[in-house]
């Protein structure tokens, strides 16, 4: 089969792999339909996560159809069409138990990573009963593809952990792909104002289009003055971070009202520094969370529903077998003004 | 009457103030029969608090005899006995319908810093049906001094904001007063082991006496290491900051467990390094808190069925006059042995 | 003053009645400029709530200009346009500090029931600083006459208990006022099916264009059957009672899934079997209410950030000095298409 | 092997039958060391659960060692001493996701009830991974049968969902084994007063040796009324209902004060009244729950830790072949004085 393989930073190639085979009687083999790219895919490709190894298939994201599975895989059978999820989980490990699959002892997020991945016309899924979720007939699977990783992330990480509430003011720092799902996530629970900061124009446009109330470009505005401003000087009752810099997460904690959440999303490389010389006294929360995907079947309900439509959230499509091709686009994403490309095999 | 008074920086003395009287209907002054020093008590008598101004009577903490109430004071009369919140509270602003007193629109900690306190014969307490807590006739009125400020402290921004929960291993990093009101409130959740650290044996030696499972000096060991080593390399589910420096609060970074709780008691002075490095894919969440006494009625009940002993906080004794004293031997805490002093009218 | 006086079961007048007059420090007077008509007056007219006595100024709900104020009162002022809680909260008993004030130790549900109520010129408002809110200048005062009761009840007691989430199938027993602002508030949480079961087709009709996904007629159609076919089988995750009778609180009974809730809202005038040899392993969570009206600022955030339009419960106008005609109207709810009624001073 | 097997109503046998064998990949066989007789095994033995068949052998609860495992077994393996949950939990379906493992898809209660069972000298347990757990090497195992059903049940459908908190007042209807269990796992959370209420005078002794503050025997005194005098006509915060009768529900609904909550353990073969005509308003939750089991890795390490020593709900010991005058003894448990009876192979 061909895969989109990591050769070490800056190096990688589609190219000729062996089929994936079933290891354990857990496991199944699912056939790609549809994948995607991940900002941290970028990352591995410029070698920043360095326990990616030379010949490693990457990708986290993805939906297909069950080729062949385990003997103990009782949810799945081959021909079902799946979504997969970037979180592999056992459910029987404590953390499995606790609902952090994002710790499993046999899991987390090992695909395109410490395992091979989806960018590939075939992939092997650990714990498949537990990590693979079903789509019905007639699904738009494409619009799936968000349920693998963003959807859940943004939502997880900054929605639920930030405890937004009906008549909250929240603030989505970083409009990049996630943040864009927690945006959209986050009028599962009716806000009543959206406050989104970026620096690219484009992307603030897209935040208005996807119902933010008020849009910063902090490249051109003090950010926290505005917010202050928008807010009478009380600040947001959730500022989520959906950058991974240490200017914004402080920007968050400028921008934080008393009693309010600071839910980070961003994967950050360096320490940040925490005003607690401020912050002792203001009783906040400050979350941090690799995702789960435990909501996984709570988004699908309101995708079936048409609560939310995150093919929005897509804006440019390629064939499998352009990858490469893909990669250049995501890579640029301000310039070709990209949130999340589709792969279709 | 007589009262300590605060004269800038070094400067204090005990001296005779005018009565205070009530100044609106929700106002009652209250006769001092035990106060006791805290050791904000201590930055504020060293000039660290600028914001106390000369001529302030200090304190926030004590018991005792309502001596008059404005027309709009209805839970309390003249001669009843009453614990005094550290706490000032409205009860209708927005802070306060939602429980955090600390932030109240028209009161939080103001008692002996914004306006004149409790280490004096009288003491006139705002918002009095919201600020004062009954006696009933025969409790030991000593005890309840606890419940002004330390009992709720510990137990609000350490124990509830730790989320303790039955079979949890916690640690309590900071064995002064507030670290030990962590350390009895936090058996209420029955946790399985409590670790607490300290760099001063005598502490440490008290904090067995009050039930911890494991101590250690960190001035005579590598806490992260004994810590890990003692939780077979998973560290503790919640992390208690009852000290307030940069290093103990990044201990309490190294030693949570993925999913755990750092929850920030201790005043801290600068910023810490957040190493978001490490923490932002661990699922962890960190708390802070300026105290709200919401749960001082639900302590009470926990001190008058004897579930609690808050009197074994209580190492030393003067009458009201012999203040001066009191904060020579409270601000030796570590060679006299002392965790909380009371001074007796 | 004018004011609508209860003489006894089925006697009504709209007379002359002295002016309220400021009684404690804390209380308020009040001119109304909106009121309205709840189900409970209509039982009170009736004779069935015999606590009621000859005399008795009757209503509950309203919005008007404050005339005057107590000595205590800080929140508000002569001149403040106001929204008047249908529960009087001191603000300072236990069960005000819970956030529980449909059952404060002085006030809870006393308007137009123990003391003076609103269908009235001018009306006394006990606590004021914890009974009113205000309304900013350029609101929508009409529709804010339906954050004094209905929409909190429904908000309270049937969605918050119901523990609604986004993605649930939740059913509506009931489509009366109080059932129509459960639909409405249930939308902040994005559930993803909404059933609506009643017996008028005209409210199946409303519930509709309210976005109800399902209705069922209950005089038509087995709605426990339907129900289930509508489910796979499963039943919903809430059914909220919003009628007060034993028939629809057992097919709430019937139709919530394992793990689900039922939450009441109805006034029951007698007992309801409950089917414990079914339900003891079935997980479910029961909840009662009287409504707190707790969450009225953040309903009040919801509605000037336009995520809610109350104004749609809105299907009669009368002028204050019409409000018998207006009972006539309310009192033949279902003939006359009518929900909320306004009158208008 | 021998086993303990039904026959039909009234009668029952220890008899020889087949071994267990592996049945799916994901099955163990284990070996019985020590077992235990439920009251609900009482009921199966005189028909009262149509749905057991004639030759089904008995028992839920049990530790022993595994002998066999399933090639899908990763957390067990041969020799490996297990606590065998009452619960089977296949940790995949929906209902397993949510950790409501009693309603799992292919699982739930199904032990000595559906499949064959623990009363006998080998078991198969299907889903082991998820269904049982591990005992370290020199763990006192007699006291973790207590883990297998009594502790879990008690816990977590009285305790848990009666939301006991420090300082609260609760009562425990029926002091047998599971609401032994219900006040011993109760005091965790430290309520201050604890009522137990009982028929036997026997019970009602052990219930003060196990720290209940207070006993009433409804046989000689108004319970009700008994309570409403210790509660200054409060009533409780959690009424724990352990009978599975109408008239100790209608007690529980007597005696649980505004905000309270009726926790509801009872197994009920009828429906009972509940007086929603006073109740619709007195702001309270009931909730039922087949216990899930979910809480036993926490009970694990509060018994590890010896925060509470199951072993006192132990009253009288047999031989596994002597398991039909185990059943006289537990079947006549009044004049026995007996609670949990254990069973060794």
């Amino acid at each position: 089969m061909k895969a989109l393989v990591y050769h070490g930073a800056g190096k990688k190639a589609w190219e000729e792999k062996p089929m994936p085979v079933i290891q354990k009687p857990t496991d199944a083999v699912v056939r790609i339909l549809k994948t995607t790219i991940c900002g941290t895919d970028l990352h591995i490709m410029k070698g920043d996560l360095p326990e990616v190894t030379d010949g490693r298939i990457i990708g986290h994201e993805g939906v297909g159809i069950v080729e062949e599975t385990g003997n103990a895989v009782s949810n799945f059978k081959k021909g079902d069409h799946v979504i997969i999820s970037c979180v592999t989980s056992c459910g029987k490990c404590e953390n499995c138990k606790k609902g952090m699959y994002s710790h499993c002892a046999d899991g987390g997020w090992i695909l395109g990573y410490m395992i091979d991945g989806t960018q590939a016309e075939y992939v092997r899924i650990p714990h498949a009963d537990n990590s693979l979720y079903p789509i019905p007939a007639g699904a738009d699977e494409e619009a799936l593809v968000m349920l693998s990783d963003i959807l859940p992330t943004g939502f997880e990480c900054g929605v639920l952990n930030g405890q937004v509430k009906p008549g909250d003011v929240i603030a989505i720092v970083g409009a990049g792909p996630v943040g864009m799902a927690a945006l959209l996530t986050s009028q599962f629970y009716t806000p009543a104002e959206i406050i989104v900061i970026d620096q690219d124009d484009n992307r603030l446009e897209v935040a208005k289009t996807f119902s933010a109330t008020h849009t910063i470009n902090s490249s051109k505005e003090n950010a926290t003055e505005k917010v202050m401003s928008l807010t009478n000087g009380k600040g947001v009752d959730a500022a989520i971070e959906a950058v991974g810099l240490a200017a914004t997460f402080e920007l968050c904690e400028e921008i934080v009202t008393a009693g309010g959440h600071i839910a980070n999303i961003g994967v950050h490389g360096k320490s940040v520094t925490l005003h607690m010389e401020t912050l002792w006294s203001r009783n906040i929360t400050i979350t941090t969370r690799l995702v789960d995907t435990v909501t996984t079947p709570m988004l699908y309900k309101t995708v079936l529903s048409k609560k939310i439509e995150p093919k929005q959230l897509i804006t440019h499509h390629f064939r499998l077998d352009q990858v490469i091709e893909a990669y250049d686009t995501f890579g640029n994403a301000a310039k070709e003004k990209a949130l999340k490309v589709i792969l279709t095999a």
